[in-house]
C-alpha cells in the first residue's frame, strides 16, 4: 500500500513536473518569439518605408478619390509581393464628396474691418451658396443650449459651437467623444431651429491655426433644409468668442462649394496566411486606407494600414507559420461611411466564415501603450495572463473597451475585438488636419505599434482565446 | 472572562476598523490630491510658457555663455515672483568652451572629387590646426578594435568610429550606454596610437543629416598630444563607410577652431517652499539650466528645469502646504562639468542638510512612463506602495536604477534619488542637436511630467520614506 501510494505519487509528481515544464516551456518559447517579433520589426520592419510611400507619393486618400486609387492599387502590389497565400481586392460602393475649390471665411466688427479664419469644410456638408454666407453668430457650447435659446434667437443666424476638449482626461480620445457631437450633429440640430450655417471649434486640444475636418450627418433632414458646416481653428474659435464678448454684433462669412457626388466602387485590400491546422479560424487584422483629404493621413490611419501588413512580414520575416488563417484588411471609407467595414462584415456572414479574433489599429503611429477589448470575459481572462510577456516592451495597458471603428461590425457573442492603444498625447494635435503628415511619425513608435500587434496575433494564433 | 475578552475583541475590532479608516482615507486623499495636482498641471500649468521663453527668447544654453547668464536671470526672476520663502543663487566656477566658427568637413574619393559632411565638434575638443585636418581613415566598431590594428595601422590617420547604438533595445538610453565610449573616450584612445583626428557617428538612432555633440575628455593627455574630435551625422557616417568599402585610400578632411577658456563664475539656481513640520528634511527637484549650444535644448533640459519649477508651482496652486523643505535646483553645467551638481552637494554637505529625496528630470519632456530609484530597498518597497496611485495617469515603470547626474553626486547610504522616465523613443532623434528644439516638445507631454513629479513629491513629502 505504501509502495502503491508512493508509485503513485511518483507518477502524479512526474506529470506535475511535465506539466510545469510544459508551462514553463511555453512561456519561455512565447518570450522568445515576442522577442524575435520585436527585434524584426526595429531591425527588418518595412512600415516606414510603406507609409512614407502612402503618404508622400500618394497623400490623402478621401474614399472616393484617384489617391484612394493610388493607394488600393499600391498595398494590393505590395501584399502581392510578400507571398501570402491569397491576396484580393474586395469591392465595395463608397460615398465621393469633394471638397472643391479653399473655403474662406472671416469676421467682421464693423463694415470692411475683418479678420480671416482658417476653416474647412466639415465632410459631407454642403456648399454655400456662390456668394457665401454672412450673419451675425450665436455662440453655444452645445447642443443643448439650442433649445434654450430657441427659433426667436437662432433663426437667420450662423451657430457657433465653442465647447473645447477636456484637458484634464488624460485618455484624449475620451475628450473627443466629450466633444464630437458638436461637429457631428451640431447642423442637423442648428437647421431645425433655422439657422443659416454652423461653424463648430475644431476637435484639438492645442491652441493652433489648423481646422480639424471630419465627418457630419444631417440625419433624414431633406436636402432644401440642408445648412453648410465647417470648423475653425483652435486659435481662431478663442479669438471670434473674445471678439463677441466685446462685440455680440460681429458677423460672420464664409463659403464653400464641397459637394456630394453619387456613389463610385472602391475595395477593400485583403491578403492572407492560410492557418496550417485551423485553416478555417480566422483572424483579422486591420486598419483603414482611406483618409481625409488636408494632411497626408499619416496617423489617421496610414500608419493601422502599415502596421497591420507589417504583422504579416514580421510571420514570414521570423518564419513563423501561424495555425489559424491570418488576414489583413485594409478598409475603405471609415471616416466618412464605414462602407468597408460593413462590407467586409457582410461578406464574412455570407460566406458563414468563423472569425475568432479582431485587431483594428487606428489611433495613430505613437508609442504603443497596450490594448482595449470588446469580447467574453474568458477571452479576456486569458489574455490578462499574457500581460506579462508585454512587460519588457513597456507595453502595460489591457483594459475591456472598444475596438476599433471598421472591426465593430464583426461583432458578435463569441468574437474577441481589439484595438491598439498608443500614446494619445499628440494624436488630436493632428487628427484630420493639414499637418497630419509623414513627420510627425517617429519610425521606432511606429515599429514598436506593430510588433506590440504581431505579438498578440501571435498569441492569440498559438494559444487560442477559449478558456 | 468570556465578557472580557469579548470587550477586548471589540477594542481590537475598533482599534483595526480605525486603522482601515485610516488608510482608507489616506488612500482617497492621496486620490484627490494626484487629482489635484494633474488637473492643475494640464489647466494651469506655466512650464510650457516658461520653455517657450528659454527656448525661443534664450536659446541655448552652453556653460560660461551669455544665453546661460539670461537663463540664470529668467529663471530666478519667475522663481522670485512665485512667492517661495527663498530663492538664491548659489555661485559655482564653470568651464568655458567656445565652438567658434562653423566647422567645415568633406571626403575626398580623388583629388578634388569631395563630398561635404555635416560635423559638429564635440564639446571640449581642441581645434584643428588652422588649416584643418587631411588624412586617410581607418574605420572602427569601438575602442578595443584600436590595440588589434596598432600604431602601425592608426599613426597619421583619422579614426572613424563607426558604431552604432542597438535598435533592439526598447530602453533608448542603454543603447547610447552601449555606444558613447566611442565619443566620450575616442580621442584619448586614438591619440595614444598617433592619430591626428577622430570622427564619430553622432549618437543617434534615425539616420538623418544631424551631427549630434556631446563631452569628450583627454583624461590626462598632455596638452601637445590632445587631437581633435567631432561627430558627423548618421546618413553622413553610412555613406562614409559605403564609400571606404569601395576605396579605402578615401581621405577626410575637417577644421574646427573651437576653444577652452578660463573658467567663469555661474550659478545654480535654487528656490524653496519651507516644509511645516520637517523643515531640515529637504527633498530636491531639479534640471539642467545649461544645454549644449547648437540647438536650443528644449528637451535636454530646457525641459526638466520647467518641470522642476512646476512642481512647486503645482503645489503653490493646489493649496498644498509641504511638510518637508521642497526645494527646486536648476543645476548649471552637466553637460561638460557637472560643476553646478558637485557644488549643490558639496554645500549641502558643508551645511550639514538632511537631504532625504532627489528626484531629477533630464531625459525629455515626453509622456512620463515612470521613474528609476536609486537608495535604501526599504524606501523603494514605500514607493512601490504608491505604485496604483499612478495607474490613472498611465504611469507604469518603477525600477530599480540610476536617478540623474546633477543629483547623484548627493549619494548616500540613507538618501533615495529618483530619475523621471519619459517615453525615450524619439529622444535621441534631437539630443545634443541642432534639432533640439521648442517644436518638438508637446504641451500635455511636458505638463504629465511635471504633474507626475509633482505627485511623488507629494507623497514622499506627506508620507516620508521611512518604512
Amino acid at each position: 500500500m505504501k509502495t502503491n501510494f508512493a508509485v503513485k505519487g511518483t507518477i502524479k509528481l512526474g506529470v506535475l513536473c511535465l506539466f510545469f515544464v510544459q508551462i514553463g516551456w511555453s512561456q519561455n518559447s512565447d518570450q522568445q518569439q515576442l522577442k524575435n517579433i520585436y527585434d524584426a520589426a526595429l531591425t527588418k520592419g518595412k512600415s516606414y518605408d510603406w507609409l512614407n510611400y502612402l503618404s508622400n507619393q500618394i497623400g490623402g486618400r478621401l474614399s472616393g478619390s484617384i489617391q484612394a486609387q493610388q493607394a488600393v492599387n499600391y498595398t494590393k502590389q505590395e501584399l502581392d509581393s510578400m507571398g501570402l497565400d491569397r491576396v484580393w481586392l474586395q469591392p465595395v460602393m463608397v460615398p465621393k464628396w469633394v471638397r472643391g475649390i479653399p473655403e474662406f471665411a472671416y469676421f467682421e466688427t464693423s463694415p470692411g474691418v475683418t479678420t480671416n479664419v482658417p476653416l474647412t469644410a466639415l465632410g459631407g456638408s454642403v456648399a454655400t451658396p456662390p456668394s457665401g454666407v454672412k450673419s451675425e453668430i450665436v455662440e453655444v457650447k452645445g447642443l443643448e443650449e439650442l433649445a434654450v435659446l430657441g427659433a426667436s434667437k437662432i433663426k437667420g443666424k450662423i451657430v457657433f459651437y465653442n465647447r473645447p476638449m477636456d484637458p484634464t482626461l488624460i485618455n484624449t480620445f475620451a475628450a473627443y467623444s466629450g466633444c464630437v457631437d458638436q461637429r457631428y450633429a451640431g447642423a442637423l440640430e442648428a437647421a431645425k431651429y433655422g439657422a443659416i450655417g454652423i461653424i463648430v471649434r475644431s476637435m484639438n486640444l492645442r491652441l493652433d491655426d489648423y481646422p480639424h475636418t471630419g465627418s457630419m450627418s444631417y440625419g433624414d433632414l431633406p436636402e432644401d433644409k440642408r445648412i453648410p458646416a465647417a470648423a475653425i481653428s483652435t486659435n481662431a474659435a478663442e479669438l471670434l468668442s473674445a471678439t463677441l464678448q466685446l462685440d455680440p454684433k460681429t458677423k460672420f462669412f464664409f463659403k464653400q462649394n464641397c459637394k456630394l457626388f453619387p456613389d463610385v466602387e472602391s475595395y477593400n485590400v485583403i491578403g492572407e496566411i492560410k492557418g496550417s491546422t485551423h485553416p478555417d479560424e480566422i483572424i483579422v487584422v486591420g486598419g483603414h486606407l482611406d483618409s481625409w483629404d488636408l494632411g497626408d493621413g499619416s496617423h489617421d490611419d496610414g500608419a493601422g494600414c502599415v502596421q497591420s501588413m507589417e504583422v504579416l512580414q514580421l510571420f514570414k520575416q521570423i518564419g513563423y507559420k501561424p495555425k489559424r488563417t491570418i488576414r489583413v484588411v485594409l478598409f475603405m471609407n471609415e471616416e466618412n461611411g464605414l462602407r468597408g467595414g460593413n462590407e467586409y462584415a457582410k461578406v464574412a456572414m455570407e460566406k458563414n466564415e468563423n472569425h475568432i479574433f479582431g485587431l483594428e489599429s487606428d489611433a495613430g503611429g505613437f508609442t504603443p501603450r497596450g490594448f482595449s477589448f470588446d469580447g467574453p470575459d474568458s477571452s479576456f481572462e486569458k489574455i490578462m495572463g499574457w500581460k506579462d510577456l508585454f512587460e519588457p516592451y513597456l507595453v502595460h495597458l489591457f483594459e475591456k473597451g472598444g475596438s476599433g471603428a471598421d472591426i465593430g461590425p464583426l461583432k458578435n457573442e463569441r468574437i474577441t475585438l481589439a484595438g491598439l492603444r498608443p500614446d494619445s498625447q499628440r494624436y488630436f494635435d493632428y487628427h484630420h488636419a493639414e499637418n497630419d503628415t509623414f513627420e510627425q511619425v517617429n519610425k521606432r513608435e511606429l515599429e514598436l505599434g506593430a510588433a506590440t500587434m504581431a505579438s498578440l496575433v501571435y498569441l492569440v494564433d498559438t494559444h487560442g482565446l477559449n478558456p
